[in-house]
This record gives structure tokens, C-alpha cells and sequence, in this order.
């Protein structure tokens, strides 16, 4: 099987970066071109993320030579379109790509459109699908975005409690890593050294939302995915963290179970089986730490290459009716951004909407 | 009026100093005689503490200079004790000087005994009559402690609101800074460095417990305070910040609430009458922030000298029933330690439980 | 006598909060206006700031309400300037300014130029007189740097050893807090957290140069400063620290001294007499602290309200010919920035070079 | 070659952990037994360890399940004993095992003894040799010590200078990670946090006598290595970072050299022969970094599995005769520590100094 050529929009910055990371030595798509700002085209990738290099690991060399092209220009020769740029560039760029090419997106634009599936593929997989409403929009492609890295850990733990026992509401306070939010502005180091900032901008909001349509139900020819209902409370805030989003979260189930009944729930939990042997694929989804102080973003975020979340603290929630309560930690640059939007893109493949 | 000579017991560790700060020019108290773990009796109080002064003020000359009595010697000349000491040295040696004077105590043996108040002064200083229940132990003295340091915040926070509108449930995520937990062993900076730790031993059930005896009634001659009926739910974390804890709570009112009535609850709340005008008090207990982005403890936590509770993100709170949600931020070892523990010390000399 | 009245112009910046913090109830001088980028021109200053201000303390009140002026309109009413604008822009508009009014600049634009004075106030008041030179360029007024942050704890503790025993040569390195870098772009969260940068663009060169200027010769009437021979060395970095440069410094004397002689030097050392009783003068510009484990730059960068430069560690120094080795820490936003600007304010009105 | 079987002593600490994970699937090594402070002897090493394993990768299985033996019983069924015991535990302990059995260790203890080799593989591996003078001490095996993790770095990038150009003063600063201190006492996360702590006992005569030593001259039959005269003075700072000791150096060479053949010499360095293909060798054991801004430890310290030290910032050094500075970035905790004692192990093993 060939590997599919993807082009890379927004390769310079934090995010664009993760996808390169993402896509090293992926088995099934390679970086065929990249784009970013008009200001950098012609130059080489290396040049121009000089000095603002993000990773440990250094550049792929044959990415490092690459010439960027201007995100205007009519992309050739590739066969899908991985976007890490902003979301108000998101809205003018990715229509135009959506006209022909499949884009995957980590961009938040498009996710609560109607026709619009919004993937965590061991979460709802079967919601890819609904990506052929889009042809209604005149497009051959489609935009399929990743949620919020926020939305991405909850969501996944929320999702085997919600099939086993209903869930009917949710109070959780993230305290969130510093690297979601890129260099410029991102977050400055005066503001958060000895800090925590209790605000971060729409985060709430998209958190509360994303999470409804993630587990909500789509069948096939539906025009849109119904949202689950569930009563939802965020409160997000950053402290001084690099990788890695922590999350106190308080659930009210759909009916009385017992502390083992829920681990047991999460422990087994599969998640879809079209996700379970993708390349990107971690072996178990989520991992329950019986230590009573983990899951800690150092020690836990890497776990299964940042493609698990970790839950720990599992107790009882005495506020909440059928109440129980966790902390999560979710990997936010790696199943919340670049390697989750990879991961689509595979399901997207293996289910048959990518590809020549 | 002549000053009060305090010992101070627990002198040489980080909360110990924080006392010697917080007594620092004091016009009602002064210390007298200091006294520290037997290894270092004898000692002077400078030699006993070098190389392990936390606080950007010197040594204030005439503490320096004093020696470091053994704690198991009987104390002399003096009217009342400070204790900074662990709760297992407290069991032992706090009613020993209770038998002869007045305690004042971080420590948390006694709280949750029956005959002893659990002061915050503008929250309950009615309170303070239960301690001539302890007469009934062959005490002189009594012991009153000061809450947890998490506590204190929250306690301060919902006082105003149990008393305008009631409260029944209370969900609340900490975020905690790392000077509360001392030097001894304290918080390991391999372990907090780029991470949460989302455990603090013991921590959520002392929040919970005390929080409901705070907000209790007590009638004069009771033998215990009655605990208000609330359910709480606490999730204490621990995250790489110096000084202040911020915590970020939902709240289930007794009746129906508009935001503005909440915010006008907070803002214009005084506390109890008796606590207005000690040298410790603070022009306003709570302080409601608009701008979106704050409390942060970094710019919040010396409010009014450290014994403000700054509040702000008040919202809507949809999961519980007539919720409110905000976020707090109180100052750990300032209102929440030791100047809390000599505001509690100025109400029971202004009520006449201390003195000559 | 009046207060005189000072336009700040970058205002909105860090480096302008903190103008704002140093002036606010100075007996001399009062912000009268305060100008800023031409888009926030007519905002309110609290306005215009929102969601930006750094600092602990809230705004005061009567600046809060100030109108913005564009920077490039004329200033009236007032008597002299304080610039807290980067370098490029103070190129243009400094010049403009000083055609009528004294200019006293926290930018490097103009710090190397041979007509101007780069003050320390306690290490060479003298070479105020310089600024007379400037008439030359047909201004009324004149512009008056202050060095680099980094310069400004070197040069305090060089000036004792170079008046006592001649200094040589200075192998430096610093550990520099992230407040000086500002916020847009400054440094970002993601590069400092759990990391050193050893670069900061352009600083080495600044603080040999400055260094060599600053403790360099001026007789009065000579058109420029003839700058102290000595070899220096530096290497700069970033540290996660929020206020406060910490320097590692060997030193070559330029005769043989014992460790007792050069903490006497230091520690006797009252720099210039016209220094000494100025409102922002510190009891002693250095202190020597005996502990081995200080300077540090939380616990030391407050002594004397941010004005005084903490020194420790004094060793002999083995590499360099008469070498002594030395720890400091200087406040880079007090002495460092603003506060210094204010104090070379002071200076230049009691000498007469300001004022009605 | 069947595995030698390896005694870990010190197996719980911070550094025993870093012995594990260093030997998890060596090709010539395995754990055949562990031991730690008495009170642990008989508990299993998941227990004896729990709520500190300090890694974020897991226990490996086999060793979580071994009973810790007590220190001071007698090894049986071993070739080898890895100790990461403190150094005064090392004194009393390293002899005894010594008797009988080769131990590498990372105790400071016996660094300094005339007959005892200080290795860093690439650097001088022909010291090995003098192990054999330890048979005089009456034993059958021998002490072989690591040097100081900060040592590590800069004895690596002097190593090719000194054979090129000759090295005849050095001065470092040294940015040093909290790992190193391990986790009792440790760092305090309260000393650490906003701050720098400029002292590190012990650790400047350590790098300073050690360095010397292992760049010195030993000949085979020689009863000591002749230390290379080279002046070194240190200055050791501790800062906010977790793993990796960042440089600054500066070097007066033997002779006049330009920063190309500086450069060059680094770069082509290939390290002792005996060094170089053992299963830890570094493919290179410096890399010379061009972008300005970099070494920095969190992108660089896991350069090569952490064996590499990486370099730049090359420039003139003006204050030192033939001078040049740079700055390194080295892991404290894998070649300075574990990773690197298992390097030394390899290299008696490959040398005929090990095993059975």
C-alpha cells in the first residue's frame, strides 16, 4: 500500500510542528508539502522555524529541506491536507481545500457545523460518516476537525461510563498544560511562573459542547449528530505544566454503581473496534492507576506515546446523585492535537474516505 | 494596655516563621521565649534556623538573638502560646500548656473535638465562647486552633452566601501552593516541576469536615457545635506555586440567585461585628475581581496584607441546583496560617478570654 | 517645593507599569501625562492595560484615569520625560522629546553615544555633567539613559573593588529573571519552563560596553567618557525566575587583596556623595550577606526596596591574576529599570539639571 | 556471552531508580539482586518504593517483584555490584562488597584515591588499568567511582581541547537540575520555585580536583594518575530545571586556536577507541550546536539516550590568554549518573575486568 501524500498548512508553529513529529516515519502517510504564512513561502523549513524550534527531537531532514508553499496556491500531488493553522485563517483556508482533498483539521472552526463529524475515533468512530453530508456543500473533500484538547481526555473517559451506566452531568476543573498554547502570543512566562491563570479564553465553552456532540449519537444518512444530554460545568485554567492536561472531574452516572464497577468500566473498555488497530492505536485506551497519587502530567503523559489517559483518584461523589469522581491526565500535543488528528486520518483511511 | 508575651512553640520551621513575621511589631503581643525540638534547646534562634530562613525579611534582631527553650519546660512569664508544631508533637505537647495557658494552634489535632471552636474570626467569632467548655478537661488554658490553610479560603467565600441565600452543595478543585507543606519534608521539587500532584494526604476530608463546623451554629452553653448541613465535595492538587491556594468551587445555593445578588452578597459582606476592627483585620474580607483572567495567587495573594480572599469568575453553575460557580484565591500561610492564627488571638483578647 | 510634572511615554508596557509603580507617591515628581502606542491614543490608561497589568499592586486610581496621549503630539505642562519605549521607537521620538525637555530612557538607543551620560547614580553621579554636552545638538533638553539591567548590579559592585584595589579584568555570567524580557513578545512559558536559554539577543555586548562606560573617567567639560580599561567577559541567560538577576563574577583586582579587604571594600562602600539622600537612595547599595546559600534572587532582590545589590559568596578566585569570586543578585525592574530611572531623575534635579 | 548478574545497593533512592531503568534490557548486564537501607530489607521493591518511583516510565515487572536484601549481608550469585548508596553509606559499605566483587559506583567516596581510577569512558579509558593496584588493599575486586554529574560534562568537552590545544584555566558556571540532589532531603520545591540557589556543598572542589584527575596521565604500572595542571574555578548554581546541568565554560587554551578549529576539534572527536562501540556509546559523544540560542537542557539533554553532550554558543573568550567559551548541556542522570556508570561497567567488561 502507497503512502498517501499529505500537505502540511501551518507547518511553522507549535502545532505544525507536532504534526511533523506525528507524521515521522508514519507508515501510511508521508509530508508531501507544507505551507505557511504567505511572508515565508520559498523558504526552506528549517529556515524558517529557525530558533523557534519547539522539540527535543531534531527536524526530519527531509522535511528540513522542504520549500514552503503560499497556503494560496492550488496544492498537487497530494492526497489529503493536515491543517494546524489558527482558527480564523482555518475559516478562509480550509473551504479551499475541502474542494477537492479530504483536511484534517486541528483548528476549531468547523467542529460544531452540523454536517460536520467531530472524531475521537476509540470514542465515536462511527461518526465518520457523516462526512459525506458535506458534498452538499459542492466539496469533494471534506473538513473533519479533532475536538479541544480539553474535550479529548474527558471525552474519553467519560465515554465507557456513559455506555455502562449513563452519565447525566459533569463538574470538572482542567489545569492545563502551557505548550496548547503555541508561541505567539501563547502564554508568557511572567504570567504564569508562580502562577495559575484561571481563565483561558472560549475554552469553557468549546469544552462543554464538544463533549456533548462527541458522545452523542449519529446514524447512518442522519444529517447531524444528536448530542448527548448531558449537564456539563468546566472551568479550565493553565498553570506551569510543559505537556500534559490534568482534569478533576465529578460525574453523575445514569444510575448507582459501585467505585470497582466503574474501574472495572474503564479498565475493559475497548472503544470502537474500527479504532483498535490503527497505526496510531494505543493497546488500551485508558489506564487506571491504583497509586493514590496519579495520574501527575510528568509521570503519566506519556504513557502508550501520549495516546492514553491516565485516571486515578477514583471515589465517591457526594455532591452528585450516582456521583463518582477522578482526576485524568490526556497527553494535549499528542492524543489532543497532532497524533490524534493522525489517528483520524487513519480511521478515515481504514474505513475507506481517504486515499486514491 | 500592656503587651501579651506569646511562646512560641514550633519556632524554627516554616511555620514557625511565618509567626515571627506575623508577630512582628504586633502592638497587642510580643514573644517572649521561643522554643523549638529538644536537639536544638539552647541554641540561638538565628544559629537554629540558618540556612533554613524562608522569608525574604531578616530575622528581626531581637528574636534572633533569643535562645530556644526545650518545649517540655514549663513555660514562665508569659500569657499564651503559639503553636506551629506537627499534629502528632501537638497531641503531646498542646495540652500540656493548656493545662496553665491559652493555645493557639495550626496545628489540626484538636479541631474536630467537640469542646474546642474552630475560629475564623469574621466567619464565626461567636464560636469562641465554646472554649470554657474545655474547663471540663482541668484546663486553665484551652486550645483553639486555626482551620486548614484550604479551609479558609472556602469557609470565607461561603459564609456570605449560606447566610443571603443558604447553601446545600459545594464542589470544590484546589490548587495548591507548595509553601503550605514546609520544608520537612515538604514538596520535593523533582516532583512538582512541570506537574500536578492531584493528592495531598489527608487534605479533602479536613476541608470537608472543618468547612461544615465553621459554617455550624453554636448557642452559648452548647457543649458542641451543631455542623451546618452541607455536602462538599473537595479535590485538593498540588501545583508549582510559590504562595497562595487557588481553588475553583461550584455552589449549590438554597434558593435561587441572580448573579448580581451573589456578587452584591460577596462585595458587601462584613463578617462578624467582633472581627472588624482588630489590628489584624482586613478593611474587606472578600474582594470581587471583574477582569475575566483573575484571581491569579501570583497578583492576588497579598490583598489587604494577605488576609483578603479575592473571588472572581462568578457564573452560572448548570449542574447543580440554583448553582454559582467562582474561583478563589486565599493566602496560604498569611490568613490561612499564622496571621490567622494571631487574628484569632486578637478576638479572644478582645472578647476577654486572654490577658492578664 | 513643587513636584515637578513627568510625561511617561510606553506607558501600556511592562517596563511602563513599573514607571507607573516607581512614581506613585514620589515627593518629586508626579505623572502628569502618559502616551502610548498612536491606537490606544484618547483610551483610558486602565482601559488600555486591561487584561495586561503585571503588577501585584492595583493601578493607582488617578492614573487609571488618564487619557492616553498619541506619542507623537507635543507635550505641554510638562517638565520632563520618563521613556519606557523599545529601542527603534525611541530612536524617533526620544529626540523629538529632548529638543525641549530632559528625557530620562530605560532604552538602549542612545546609551553608547559619546554626549551621553550612562548613570548609576551611586557609582558615577559625576558624569552628569555630560549631559551638557548635548546643546551641540541644538536641544533644550537632553536624553539620559539608564545601563541594561544586567549592567547595573555589575557595575554597583565593581565600582568599590575598582576605587580600592583596580579591577582588571570581569568573567560573568547572569541568570536573568524573565520580567525584564517584557511580555510582547518576552519570553514565552513554553521555552523557560523546566529550561535555561543561554542567549538573550544583543545583552553581552551591552554589558561589557556599558560597563566599560559607566565606570569610566569624565572631567568636566570633556565631550564624552573615557571608559575604564578593563577585559570583560559575560555570558547571559534566562532563567525561570520571575524578578530578580542573579551574576556569577570573577573578578581580577588590580593588586593583590584578601577576601577581608574586598568585603570591607564592599561593605564600607557609600558610593557618590551626591547619591546618598536622594528619595529612591538606599541605606547601602550593596550588602554583604555571609550565608553560603545567598544571594538568592527570591529571598534577596526586595533588600532596601529593590535598590540595594545583594552580594555572597566571596572566594579567591584561582584563573584570574588577583582574582576574588563573587555571587549578586539586583532587582532588574527596581534599580534595574525603572526605580533607577526615577533615581537618576532625583539626581539630576538636585544638581540641577531639572526643574522649573 | 551469558549476562553478568549485578547487585544494585542503593536500589530505592532516586539514583537506585535510575540504575534500573539504565539496566532495563542491557545486553551484557541484568539485576540479579537488590538492596537498600535495612528496614526495607524482605519487602518487595514495588512496595519498598512506592509513591516515590520517581520515573515516568513503569517498574519493570521482574524487578518489581525481588525482595530487597539487607546491605550487609553477602552477595551471592553475583559478578558485579552497582552501588548508588550516599557517600558515607558508600564508605562502609563499598569495601566490604569490594572484597570479593568489582563495584561501580556513584559515590563520591573514593573518587580521589590514588589507586583508584576516575572513569569517564570516552575520556580516559586507559585509566582502567589502575584497578589493579587495589589489589594491594588486600582485595579481590575493586571500587571504580563515576565522577560528580557536573564533572561529566566538562571534562568531556575539555577532553578534546586538551589533546589539541592544550587546556591551561578554566571557569565555569555551572545551571545545575534538581534531579541530581535526589529526593531526601533533595531540593525543596519552596527553595526552588522563582528562585536560584547559588551554592551546592561540596560540589565546586569536586569538579575542580576531579576534573584534573581524569584528564590527567596515568602509565600502566603507575600507582596514581598524575592530575593535568590545569587552574579550574567553579561556581555551582542550582535552578528550576529537572533533569540536565547546563555549562558556561571558559577555556585558556595551550596555544592560539581559531573558533573553526575549536570547532572542528569538537566535532571530529571520536573519544577514546575502547569507548566506542559498547552497547552505550553515544554515536557521538559531543555535538556542536550552530543556532545561537541553544544548548538548552530541555531540548537537549536527551541527545544520544542522553550520552551526548552537546555544545555552542563557541566564541572568543577575551579575558582568558587563547581564550574561548561555550556553553554544554549535559544529562545529569544519564551519562552524568546511571547511564554512565553502566558505560564504565561496559568498558571493563570489554577491557577483560569483569566477569566470570
Amino acid at each position: 500500500m502507497a503512502k498517501l501524500r499529505a500537505l502540511l498548512v501551518g507547518a511553522t508553529g507549535i502545532a505544525g510542528q507536532q504534526f511533523v513529529s506525528a507524521l515521522r516515519d508514519h507508515p501510511w502517510f508521508e509530508i508531501g508539502a507544507i505551507a505557511a504564512s504567505p511572508r515565508n513561502a520559498g523558504k526552506r523549513y528549517d529556515e524558517a522555524v529557525a530558533g523557534g524550534w519547539f522539540l527535543s527531537e531534531p527536524i526530519p531532514a527531509d522535511i528540513a529541506a522542504l520549500r514552503l508553499l503560499d497556503p494560496g496556491a492550488a496544492p498537487r500531488g497530494v492526497d489529503l491536507v493536515f491543517s494546524a493553522v489558527e482558527s480564523d485563517v482555518a475559516r478562509e483556508l480550509e473551504p479551499r481545500f475541502a474542494a477537492e482533498l479530504p483536511v484534517i483539521s486541528a483548528a476549531s472552526t468547523f467542529r460544531m457545523e452540523p454536517d460536520v463529524p467531530l472524531l475521537i475515533p476509540p470514542v465515536n468512530a462511527g461518526h465518520v460518516g457523516l462526512v459525506t453530508a458535506q458534498r452538499a456543500r459542492g466539496w469533494r473533500g471534506s473538513v473533519v476537525p479533532i475536538p479541544n484538547c480539553t474535550t479529548t481526555g474527558l471525552a474519553v473517559v467519560l465515554a465507557p461510563l456513559a455506555e455502562r451506566f449513563g452519565v447525566r452531568s459533569v463538574v470538572m476543573t482542567s489545569l492545563q498544560a502551557v505548550s496548547g498554547a503555541g508561541r505567539s502570543p501563547g502564554v508568557a512566562a511572567l504570567d504564569i511562573l508562580d502562577n495559575v491563570i484561571p481563565y483561558i479564553p472560549k475554552e469553557e465553552g468549546k469544552v462543554e459542547a464538544e463533549t456533548r456532540k462527541i458522545l452523542g449519537r449519529w446514524v447512518p444518512g442522519a444529517s447531524a449528530v444528536e448530542p448527548m444530554a448531558i449537564r456539563i460545568s468546566a472551568t479550565c485554567t493553565r498553570v506551569a505544566v510543559q505537556d500534559g492536561h490534568t482534569e478533576t472531574v465529578s460525574v453523575g452516572l445514569g444510575r448507582p454503581a459501585s467505585l470497582d464497577e466503574v474501574k472495572d468500566a474503564l479498565r475493559t473498555w475497548e472503544g470502537s473496534p474500527e479504532a483498535r488497530d490503527l497505526p496510531s492505536s494505543a493497546p488500551r485506551w485508558i489506564e487506571v492507576l491504583e497509586a493514590q497519587d496519579r495520574p501527575q502530567p510528568r509521570l503519566d503523559r506519556e504513557t502508550h506515546g501520549g495516546m492514553a489517559t491516565s485516571v486515578g483518584r477514583i471515589r465517591e461523589e457526594p455532591v452528585l446523585e450516582h456521583g463518582v469522581k477522578l482526576v485524568l491526565v490526556s497527553h494535549n500535543t499528542k492524543m489532543g492535537a497532532a497524533r490524534g488528528a493522525v489517528l483520524v486520518a487513519e480511521l478515515m483511511r481504514a474505513r475507506g474516505f481517504l486515499g486514491r
